[in-house]
């Protein structure tokens, strides 16, 4: 036994010196790190939500299942009640789904780099993580070694747009995940309302009780404050992570705020193109500039390699008060940044910035 | 493997034919179940948390450690930041501390009946529980049967005032625990607010690295539905906590709501007397019932028993549209019900049904 002073010794073994999520953050007049939607939410969208938030009471207790925002969801997607959770955020979910499928002994298949919670979560739950690699210049996944990996996983994870590079994920690869390997196969579209429509491979889950889609309000919706994301997955799924899950994680307010959000899709839609659009309006000006690298996104967000990436990023945040992420540190993104797609002034001041910085620093 | 289809099956086995924590909620007229707080929030504390709901984007993800609340928080207790945590309830803390300093071959020490979710967040992480019963007449604890428990234990949780039985823990108790043993002690202080003053222990955290003691906005604050807990603990606890946690779990709305409430905390200190007083009114009538013991509470609700409760329970909701909870069932808690202290009129509702109902059935 520690030390009766020890108490930071006293943590579980598997747990020790795992350091959390760092979104990086640090106050800027233009924040494009965290892939938020800072375009302008539509007026009758404002109202549904501010009307919601006046007309919850916060004194009760939240309903468990979140019903009612779950079958408003169910419904978007054209299944049943039984085939969809809702979490405290896509975190919530994607670490229940480790909890529940992974654990000591077992294997969780991903195609790095990707979305970091997924290691992280694998670690927390004692899950052996399997890498396959995506190309170091394409991010292409090698079709034949990962259906290898995930013929002794117990989970694969996929990511589609994946996040950061953008890439959607070839729904002839999940195709096979499904038909040649015994594994789960999770396909996380926290950004496919960024993708052409059709690129969502949710309405593939009622053929196969081994497919999982993960969604999130987030993005798309502009409530990543808010944490409401979703799971559409075969009822066995589902009852599986409500005999795990914290009844109450999703408080009263994300309920009614992201049913209030969702009641205004076609005003959604509206915000997506325009993020959409300027998404390729900022990818063009960067393409324009020399010795830029820029990968097609599919995502809200566009991926750039240069020289200097990280002094680069150091100077847009310390002398432009302007935020994107780094990953040149990072395996597989040597010099790369991720840039969220703004609004257009936003936009306009990190292509301003940008071009003469990586004049300067060329 | 299991096979291809049969996903419910592939969850590990320490996981299997858990079931989710049931708050037996059905819509009622009267709903005195889950211990929420049902008297009206003064109009001050309204005002400001319609200003914080409506002044809080949306778009931009929440400060992960909720820094402001927890300086707050940290203010109010004459602690430093430090040593404080915010959780998405105090369920997420209770989990993260199983997780953290439980686990396979550790072990839990706690004195049912108390909170159901220790159990079952003892069950999740697969951390051993070893229960210390409470007396089955009086609801004691016998010291030295818990003392000798914790020294094999590496997590002691008291609760104080306990739900359900409504009696605070010997503060006397919790020293021998801290000095005997050699286990870290969390106090569940979730209702303290409606204890005598002085009754929390909050202020021993600075002296003893081993103690933790968690706090709630649900109760005194009449939050239930936003998901707002806390911890004050060892700095290294916090640390460890830090470590594990999902980091957006403490929605941007919950921070900004929880310190609007803050603020106006002598507003709340009204509240919570109010119900004090309307606790002793409602105990008081139902003192009066023939054949209902009723124990003295520190909590907002009242542990009572009867003959057929289950039966009375029933028909309170069917007949009467009234919902209490049922402990009738309960091990320990033979033929009690708790009866959350509602509104004036909402406690007068239960006690006219409660004495015809007694009559009836006795």
């Amino acid at each position: 036994m520690a030390p009766r002073s020890d108490v930071g010794g006293r943590v579980r073994p598997a747990l020790r010196g795992l350091a959390p999520y760092d979104p990086a953050f640090s106050a800027c007049r233009v924040n494009l790190s965290a892939n938020e939607n800072t375009h302008e939410v539509p007026a009758p969208v404002r109202d549904a939500v501010r009307e919601a938030l006046l007309a919850t009471p916060l004194n009760r207790y939240p309903d468990p299942l979140a019903n009612d925002l779950r079958d408003a969801l169910a419904a978007w997607h054209g299944v049943g009640r039984s085939s969809l959770i809702v979490g405290n955020g896509g975190d919530e979910i994607l670490y229940n789904l480790l909890l529940a499928f992974g654990g000591p002994g077992r294997t969780l298949v991903h195609c790095p780099p990707d979305f970091a919670e997924y290691e992280n979560f694998a670690a927390i739950t004692e899950t052996a993580c399997v890498d396959v690699w995506r190309d170091a210049e394409d991010f292409s996944v090698d079709a034949d070694s990962l259906v290898d990996a995930a013929r002794a996983a117990d989970l694969v994870i996929v990511t589609s747009p994946n996040n950061p590079t953008g890439d959607l994920f070839d729904p002839a690869l999940v195709r096979r995940l499904l038909d040649e390997t015994g594994a789960l196969v999770l396909v996380d579209e926290a950004y496919v309302e960024f993708a052409p429509e059709g690129s969502s491979l949710a309405s593939w889950v009622a053929g196969d009780p081994r497919l999982m889609v993960l969604r999130t309000l987030s993005k798309a919706f502009a409530l990543a404050g808010l944490r409401c994301g979703y799971l559409v997955a075969d009822p066995a799924v589902v009852d599986v992570l409500t005999s795990i899950r914290q009844i109450y994680s999703v408080d009263v307010l994300a309920q009614a705020v992201a049913a209030a959000s969702l009641a205004c899709r076609d005003q959604i839609r509206g915000l997506v193109a325009d993020i959409v659009a300027e998404r390729a309006r900022l990818a063009a000006g960067l393409a324009r500039m020399v010795g830029v690298k820029v990968w097609p996104s599919a995502g809200n967000f566009v991926l750039v390699r240069m020289a200097r990436a990280g002094v680069i990023r150091r100077r847009l945040r310390d002398e432009r008060s302007i935020l994107v992420r780094d990953f040149s540190y990072a395996p597989g993104l040597n010099d790369c940044l991720r840039l969220t797609v703004g609004a257009r002034e936003e936009d306009d001041a990190l292509l301003g910035a940008l071009a003469e910085l990586t004049r300067g620093e060329s």
